[in-house]
């Protein structure tokens, strides 16, 4: 825009997060200083998706997260299973029934307490949901690629991905994952566990949750430790807000569909931090595909987006400004 | 022998099994083939413990075993848990359900069948078990070094170790791992398993029932195969038998102290083979101790037991012979 106009409609600053995978706690603290260079209206973060190809979407909804991992300690060595399998506690077993606990087969999270604050969507929400082009069957077969979805009886794919908590495991590490055969009975494992966080759960409250919940569910025999690796919050959008009605707004005419509105399921932790440290929302002008496996191998970027991805963020500041003049 | 006396007593032959910790089915293979060179009268095999330090021990019974993996493949490639996480299957929490579907908090196995054949030991043994130099205490806390022992409620450690049937996972493979966070859903994860099977479990029928179980046990949105890649049957010696005697007489001598039988939890697959294809007894002299670390890191072999056990065997072949002649 400098280049083509000699000047910007707004003042923009760039904000660059490099540790948005592993915690983003250097930004916060900075985004926390008060420093002056981070005064805004309002942020724009273009880390989210659209609904569907062709159709522009703003995010007005992340869930948070409780990111860290379960350590189980039995024995103080690895020991053989023909010796003492019988009367020795094997942690990976133990890690099983603690996760089991805290869910059960059908998707029901059981931590007391935990699902305690959640706050359903209210009810324009649900119905604008109900108009998304959305093929259930297309979503599992095409998109997922699963023999059947998951997830809570009673609540709709939206609800369990983007409106209520999770509890997942990642990762078990311990005893022996190579080729063949061995039988130990590992002394030690380690579970990667997340909680996705919905509104108006607070991580803090949920750490202690989840901590007393293991501690609950602990099988004799081993001792279990939680330590958090990273925490967000979940956080909102008003829609209404002007600075995402202007989004919407340039976005529905880059793209030539009117902008829908969607939650994500997943946790930009930032758009929290600003909200809470400087007053200002985030609007989530998003651009990646349901196709592009995210996290995955072979996660990609539909060229086509990323240059429309662009038009929309020029004519979005073009709006800004001409509504300042 | 030959070098001081410039002769053997018996005649002796070696077979020298070097897959025994990946399964053994070559040797399997081999002996069962007939060839004449495998004519004896009893086989004796160094690979079991002592009951105590100083305490000369002869093992008259093994659990068999059943290794294999439990494959669970969810969706088609990893999902990111932010974007699904509520309604995608996670191949990680389906082992645990699966595993916790197979043995509950208390040890109980729950396959179905899986206990029918399993015979209790005699009176006579169990009593000979109530005088082995044993404090539980001391065994949990300074040979395993754990807090609790776990196991089947009602069944004494030699029961749980010996004489009943087990369950264990070993490690699980799939997901992630490392250090720090990553929020995958992995599209399939792989358990490592084994069964130590009692008299009279039948590998291949307890397989089929693990199967089965398995399959009972799989929750929607997966699909879970179970892969055994060895097994190997219970197998007991009569300790009347004049091969055993012999040894413990042998053994007796050489450690100063009497001569004791117990099982071992541990599995030998060649003895059992000896006796379905040779119709000999495997008469099991062990040097280890119970501080060796099997398997473990920081395994070792006290070396005076190296050479008394050398000391034991020449006298056994000298009992043997003095016998014959």
């Amino acid at each position: 825009m400098i280049r083509a106009t000699g000047s910007l409609p707004v003042n923009v600053r760039f904000l660059i997060e490099g540790e948005e995978e592993s915690g983003g706690e250097h930004i916060e603290a900075f985004v926390a200083s008060g420093d002056p260079r981070l005064r805004a209206d309002a942020a724009i973060i273009c880390d989210t998706e659209m609904f569907a190809p062709e159709l522009p979407t703003i995010c007005v909804g992340l869930r948070g997260i409780i990111y860290g991992e379960l350590h189980v300690q039995g024995a103080a060595q690895d020991l053989h299973s023909g010796v003492y399998g019988g009367a020795a506690p094997n942690p990976i077993m133990a890690i099983a029934e603690i996760l089991t606990a805290l869910k059960d087969r059908d998707g029901r999270i059981h931590i007391p307490g935990f699902l305690d604050r959640v706050t359903p969507p209210d009810a324009r929400e649900v119905e604008a949901w109900s108009s998304l082009p959305f093929n259930e069957e297309d979503y599992r077969e095409k998109e997922m690629k699963v023999p059947a979805l998951t997830g809570e009886p009673g609540f709709s794919v939206f609800d369990r991905t983007w409106a209520r908590p999770t509890c997942e495991v990642h990762g078990i590490r311990g005893g022996f994952t190579g080729e063949g055969a061995k039988t130990v009975i590992p002394a030690r494992a380690v579970a990667k566990l997340s909680f996705r966080l919905v509104p108006d759960q607070r991580p803090d409250e949920a750490v202690a949750q989840i901590a007393s919940a293991i501690a609950d569910a602990t099988p004799k025999g081993v001792t279990a430790e939680w330590k958090t690796l990273h925490a967000g919050a979940p956080s909102s959008v008003d829609p209404n807000n002007v600075y995402v009605e202007k989004a919407a707004d340039a976005m529905t005419e880059i793209f030539g569909n009117k902008t829908v509105y969607i939650r994500s399921g997943g946790s930009i932790p930032i758009a929290g931090v600003f909200k809470d440290h400087l007053g200002i929302p985030s609007v989530m002008m998003g651009f990646g595909l349901p196709d592009d496996n995210l996290h995955s191998p072979n996660e990609k970027l539909f060229l086509p987006n990323f240059h429309r991805g662009i038009d929309a963020v020029v004519r979005y500041l073009q709006l800004l400004g001409s509504d300042a003049a």
